[in-house]
């Protein structure tokens, strides 16, 4: 058996339990997103600012994925929301059975939105599917406008980009509307955001947008 | 045969293509480098850097590892060094085999110091080992502090980390001395440089280490 055979295999199996996942998802109302990004574009400030925002309007939930460490549930448990950690000890992707195993232990008809932070990784986390409604691509300034073109796979599955550390673009020479062009040249069906989370900048539009997504259940 | 031993086997072939790789470097009288990073943490600008100060002092030659594009092949190929593009085709890391068929295309007799620029990923690139000397991480400030204890294998198994972008700390809030604990704390061993390579700040320090290696022979 080859080893392209195994990985054929093993997605497979992976887009079974997604399908599973997204079922129980929709069976109890929630809209389930897949957080993800090279590590330090600024996730978990951005999951910090959107229940900062969100947690009166809808009951938020959260499922960190990191190869090590809680440091990440920990600064998002001080939101006071139910947090539960996947370590994948090395792992460089979540999986769909990881994710099912983590949100037993949420009571899910209590929950309206759940936020999954994926771990950080442009490549990995492209190829599988968690159940989640929807991808969101984060993507820091600092990282440069070629990234979209030079990782394709996670732009082209993502429904929505979020260009975060604006802030920084006085200090880097990146020019944010080619990171668009670049962006809708690989997926012209991205909804795009501007946001630089750590100051809050941006976070409005973007929840108000999340929030038009829960009232139409999703749409 | 279950996935784990698949992967075992994927990794121990890479092993002894990567020790042949090792061997062929060494009866050239090479220096080899493998530069890992996140997305966008600056690897080809530093390379540009590097070549730019060493191109008098030392043949260069360059592989270029993406997932797709040759963007960072034709940003490398002004510089007047022979460079090599590997398209990994959605794959997340290079291997030894990969390496291997790249520098076929290389006179290696004519060359004293081949960078190789890996796929951005912080986290897959750890296990393969592509017969290099030394793993170079590329930890961008803007990425943040916790990083290294995030993604600890790549800090564990590198020789040297640069801390790029050193230029955005007055804009980000982060703290180039925790960067340093954190990266210590994982592995003692780290030879640690602090460059801003789009200025060119501090990449003399980290060449004039790089000829004093290519001088003594790599030891």
């Amino acid at each position: 058996m080859s080893v392209v055979t195994i990985e054929r295999k093993v997605l497979q199996k992976n887009d079974t339990l997604a399908a599973a996942n997204r079922e129980r998802f929709a069976s109890n109302g929630l809209l389930v997103l897949n957080i993800v990004s090279s590590p330090g574009a600024g996730k978990t400030t951005l999951l910090e600012a959107t229940i900062e925002q969100l947690r009166d309007r809808a009951r938020i939930a959260v499922v960190e994925g990191d190869v090590q460490t809680d440091l990440d549930a920990q600064r998002v448990a001080k939101y006071g929301v139910p947090v539960v950690q996947i370590v994948t000890n090395g792992g460089c992707h979540l999986e769909a059975n990881l994710v099912a195993d983590a949100v037993g232990s949420l009571d899910l008809d209590q929950v309206d939105l759940l936020l999954i932070e994926n771990v950080g990784n442009l490549v990995c986390p492209a190829n599988f599917d968690l159940g989640e409604a929807m991808k969101v691509v984060v993507l820091s300034t600092a990282e440069g406008a070629d990234k979209p073109l030079k990782y394709p796979a996670m732009f082209r599955k993502a429904a929505v980009l979020i260009i975060n550390k604006v802030d920084l673009l006085p200090y880097v020479s990146v020019d944010v509307a080619e990171i668009r062009r670049h962006a809708l040249q690989i997926n012209p069906y991205l909804v795009i955001f501007e946001t630089a989370a750590t100051s809050r900048l941006g976070v409005t539009e973007w929840c108000d947008w999340l929030v038009a997504k829960l009232t139409a259940g999703h749409a």
